[in-house]
């Protein structure tokens, strides 16, 4: 049985703390600073509350870092302050040179960085939900999950795979989601929306999916859209660095950025997404 | 019945002089300095030759122009030129813009101009082909193919309305498309090409597909992808003009450049795209 520190227990952070659970770890996290919706969920999993992220770091064997892109450097310079020496599994959507800015300093530090890529949402159910993990002690990272919901899959040794399989199946998903909405405004802007529809719901395979979509709310997409600015911007990167065009991530991290406004709305509807995407219109950002 | 005059009849454009001639009326072809291809194609469907452009503009009521999207306005032009004062079909992939600037053109001569938007293959099949239509004299134009296997729709009064829909809807099809190569080769690039489509083939809905599709061979992409880097960059455009992000399509059009080189192969496999697609890597073009 291992201590390990959850940083922080959001939806999926939670999800993955369950597992850890179950496999019969005691899992801790830090409610220092962090909100009451924060601890309602650490509680009703009865965390392990080391109040701070100093006593985290100093009395824990691992850690775990979920939260947005752009807090990962913070949150793993923070812990090395700490003098973390134990593992420490990045589990965010970053780039694969960002991840391994990130292990050069964690394990400057004297941790022993492990990279990680979710797929799918909170693990709660069995098969929905995988981490992917690469490094030197992946599989030692894995074995934190054993018992629980959470799939686990080690990739190998080298440092950054995760983060390349995650950027590679979010640029799909989050990818088509941004060019669905995108076009649904451009054909909202040229009087031919309705017509886009229906044609749409006529066409085989994929296209009728879209006009199922179409008809739909818009929230699940408008609730998370805030966190995907980033992750759209970390595959891009990603894309460029690999020697492809990085300009459908760039575009995508538009999209998002107009949805931004949105977030606290009750699934609103496509049309109040579409009004969104179209009040920027001459924005300099949008070429 | 009508004389209808075929611009040029390549696979899509003998599919609807074939249903212009189902539905009674006399179709013509122009024959010289056209293929061979093009002549047996024309041989078989029956169509009257009549030459020269110049006579084909002289005796026909009505003129189809099918053709790659650079080339639409020079042949707008000629066909203006010859003093054509019927109804001008445009059934190309272009942006609004540049079916309002043919219009203008084709107007001004004397003609007609009748936009439209083809989704679809060769309309060999009921119900799979659609030749949308707008202009304030698209009705008629959809009277040429009445009783043919060619689906007519007429979207309304305003000029260029058809070109907006073909835009946005193939912004969809081939921008995936486009977005799927890219993705793979990423893959490829960072060593996690198996992992993903691993993880695409346990992953629900839309996912399963790519997994699907990464195993077949990818001649359906790399024999039209020459044709489709112009059509790209014409729905970029669109984007950019109707105020949203027009970086996806620059991003698919420079995709199917790199593919250019394989439009002769006999289906290639997909490793021989993502070789084509990584062989860049470098190239200033890819930011």
């Amino acid at each position: 049985m291992s201590r390990i520190g959850v940083l922080h227990p959001g939806s999926m952070g939670i999800s993955l703390a369950a597992s850890a659970k179950a496999t019969g770890h005691d899992v801790c996290w830090a409610s220092a600073g962090r909100s009451m919706q924060t601890q309602e969920r650490a509680q009703a999993q009865d965390l392990t509350d080391l109040v701070t992220v100093e006593k985290l770091c100093k009395q824990c064997d691992g850690i775990i870092s979920i939260c947005p892109p752009v807090a990962t450097e913070q949150v793993a310079g923070a812990v090395a302050g700490f003098g973390f020496d134990g593992l420490y599994l990045d589990a965010n959507a970053i780039s694969p040179q960002r991840a391994q800015a990130i292990a050069d300093q964690t394990n400057a530090g004297g941790g022993h960085f492990v990279d990680g890529g979710i797929v799918g949402g909170p693990a709660w159910e069995a098969g929905k939900t995988f981490l992917h993990l690469s490094g030197p002690r992946a599989a030692e990272v894995g074995e934190w999950f054993r018992d629980g919901l959470l799939e686990t899959n080690v990739l190998g040794a080298a440092p950054t795979q995760a983060s390349a399989l995650k950027m590679c199946f979010a640029a799909y998903t989050k990818g088509t989601t941004a060019l669905f909405f995108s076009i649904l405004a451009t054909s909202e802007a040229l009087g031919v929306r309705e017509a886009l529809v229906k044609q749409w719901s006529r066409s085989p395979q994929l296209a009728g999916q879209l006009a199922e979509r179409a008809g739909r709310g818009a929230g699940s997409m408008t609730s998370r859209a805030w966190r995907w600015i980033d992750e759209m911007e970390e595959i891009s990167r990603t894309f460029v660095d690999a020697g492809l065009p990085g300009g459908f991530h760039v575009a995508a991290a538009e999209v998002f950025r107009r949805c931004e406004s949105l977030r606290e709305k009750q699934d609103p509807s496509v049309a109040t997404v579409l009004q969104a995407l179209l009040a920027k219109q001459g924005d300099g950002e949008a070429a």
